[in-house]
């Protein structure tokens, strides 16, 4: 169910016998999750602790003072769009003095992308690893248009696509979903790491496979007419190839929930950034993160929109990096080479990229495969200690934002090492005690 | 437009110039092919020279005494598929004193796979190439079941399926086709070889994209109620990833036609097989076949379904390696991932595969590109003479079917060499007046 057993190279004393035993636990639950995508809701309704002052965003905890770009900007939009403020002024007064909370996604069993703003009113996705039992949520963003919370905007467009989401496509999704009584997700995950999906930067196959799905099942239960709300639906989705995105991201922070906070286990279960940090969790450590401020954004390689340097760039957040903890994304570019020039650079580099990824990951997944490897499963259970050990960080296909706000281009995201570093300390100040 | 220039290794004497730009002719139409579904109708209406008692099959010309295996089952059962016979016997009759007329599909502008086998009722889907004009046809099979004229099965459940097809699955696919005023067929083509497609043996991304269209439109013509057939042709479309196949066939088979008949030029224009030979046709040569005999089933690799060997295998007729000579399939193995066990075996031999066929072409496709090979465009244009020097046969993706008929799984097919051989000493005994 785990695929190969992990062979860290450590010595064979009690400590590590515990170690490998934690981390063939949290393996098996992050390898043997089942999700399935059960329906779309308003946050406030499905969402843990959402309240109706309550902004969920992407990255580690922040005080709400040092947000001063694209998450600023979008928790603004959202706490406007929810009606709790009539302007920027009020609403910076009442998210400055704690009357409306700005929350990190990931203490919320959520995970959003990039700025990952997300409130109330807006809808989630449910997705449940029946295996665990364990649901996780993400907002379903407002339409293909780069102007965008996500990207980290706020205007009167942004406003009314958000609205049309909440209150037309959303509803008529949910129908769709409960008439197929649920929709398992690894199957589609499995046949677009086959057809050139990565499933961070690329999602065209994956999108494809749920759209012919989602229509498929529009027709059927159109017994009479077609409802206008199944139209607009069929309209959303003709520009959302994306969407699968956030299906696979609330399916993996399930999957990443189930395998955290076992006593011992080296294994990364978040990593994440907001708008200057970078921020990880491993298992045996629990919530706690492991933080360190984010590369220069001249540092980025790969292919942004015609004419844009990485001058033109600004972080946002993001979470969609929860996609590289189970295996997808950058650790999975040998799948995905109509990425390359946004990613490793060559067939070669992107293959050499995923290699390099297994010396830090303690498992092949058994069911998610990369063709152009010989059907190997992807690098799957990031190993902190062994992030630390070889100094490999994992590699992540990020979005790339421009510092207005909007979609810039995708690049190749190389996380700091140190944050790797210390939580493999701090695991090694307090190992588990060896069971029977 | 027709991609990288052709550098045939001859001397430049005035015969070689003539050639050179006889070639250089026929890649600009191979490749410079604009094809457009249309609509699917019944063959008598659409297909040139059809007529109520023409049956159309896969391959070279031959006898219909030498008709044993696959073809002769097919062609028997479209023969009381229409209603021209009562028994076997009266058909073998009628066939056998040409009341009845077995015809070669590519006569008429039209493809078939495997059998091949079509006859007047039966639906073709027609494809127009914008920029010649041309018209191809391919028939639609009549399902996802491996028990079909296709794979040489004749039997009431495929009679069924048949008029399940003819009367209700491709009027209903019509009117969407009529709805979107035709489906252009480059942009899929081009998406899919980004997707694991070979679009020969494989079909699952040209397949979904072309599904989640259709279904599209559907809804969209939908206006009052969604009919009864549009229903049969979504269930149609939920295992008919194969469709694609047919779409492609006939696109490739009008760019092909547009490339024929040019004086002097050396480019092969189709290959197919019956049940006993491989035949191929070169532009600057017309309609001429050079045939050679089959290579023994027992020379096949690939892989077939369990516990079946390459003894149980019997030729069966095919067409669908029209993909291969504009640059598909076989030759476009490393876009394939996927198929490597069906194909050259590994990943690097999927690569080795197409970087081989290179050598015995004479263009890469401007726009069917290889996402594995750093975008390089597919080889495309296969030169008779450079097969005939090199040694080297185009590498063909090709369904495998038992001898008592039905699916068997995928193979790599190497035609036989002599054939090319022919054609090269049948061109150079003609050399082109050349041109001023």
């Amino acid at each position: 169910m785990t695929g190969p057993p992990a062979t860290v190279p450590v010595p064979h004393d009690s400590a590590a016998t515990a170690r490998d035993a934690a981390n063939a636990r949290a393996l098996a639950r992050l390898t043997g999750a089942r999700p399935v995508l059960e329906t779309i809701a308003p946050a406030r309704e499905v969402v843990p602790g959402m309240t109706a002052r309550t902004i969920l965003v992407s990255g580690p905890p922040m005080p709400w003072r040092d947000y001063t770009g694209g998450q600023r900007r979008a928790v603004i939009g959202a706490v406007r769009h929810e009606g709790l403020a009539r302007d920027e002024g009020e609403a910076d007064a009442l998210l400055g003095d704690g009357t409306i909370e700005v929350r990190p996604s990931h203490d919320h069993a959520t995970v959003g992308s990039l700025t990952g703003v997300c409130s109330a009113s807006m809808p989630v996705v449910v997705v449940r690893d029946e295996a665990s039992g364990r649901r996780a949520f993400c907002r379903m963003n407002e339409g293909a248009d780069p102007a965008s919370l996500t990207f980290g905007v706020w205007d009167s467009g942004v406003g009314s696509r958000l609205r049309h989401v909440c209150e037309v496509v959303s509803p008529a999704l949910a129908e769709v979903l409960e008439h197929l009584g649920g929709l398992p997700l690894a199957p589609i995950v499995r046949r677009a790491l086959a057809m050139g999906d990565d499933l961070h930067s690329r999602h065209r196959a994956a999108g494809a496979l749920l759209r012919a799905t989602l229509l498929d099942a529009v027709l059927e239960l159109s017994r009479d007419r077609v409802a206008e709300r199944h139209r607009h639906l069929a309209a959303y989705l003709r520009t959302a190839d994306y969407l699968f995105l956030h299906l696979v991201m609330a399916a993996a922070k399930a999957a990443a929930d189930s395998a955290s906070g076992i006593p011992g286990s080296t294994l990364v279960t978040a990593m994440n950034l907001n708008e200057k940090e970078f921020g990880l969790r491993v298992s045996g450590l629990g919530d706690r993160w492991f933080t360190a401020p984010l590369p220069p954004v001249s540092t980025l390689r790969g292919r942004l929109h015609d004419g844009l340097t990485t001058d033109d760039l600004a972080y946002v957040g993001g979470e969609s990096l929860i996609t590289e903890t189970v295996g997808l994304g950058g650790m999975a570019a040998a799948a995905a080479m109509p990425l390359q020039d946004h990613s490793a650079g060559s067939p070669p580099e992107m293959l050499r990229l995923t290699e390099r990824m297994y010396r830090i990951t303690l498992a092949e997944h058994p069911e998610y495969r990369i063709p152009a490897l010989a059907h190997r499963g992807v690098p799957c259970g990031i190993d902190v200690l062994r992030v630390a050990e070889t100094g490999i960080v994992p590699a992540v296909h990020l979005g790339a934002t421009l510092r207005g706000g909007g979609h810039a281009g995708a690049v190749l995201f190389r996380p700091p090492l140190e944050p790797f570093r210390r939580a493999a300390r701090s695991l090694a100040a307090s190992p588990p005690t060896p069971s029977a």
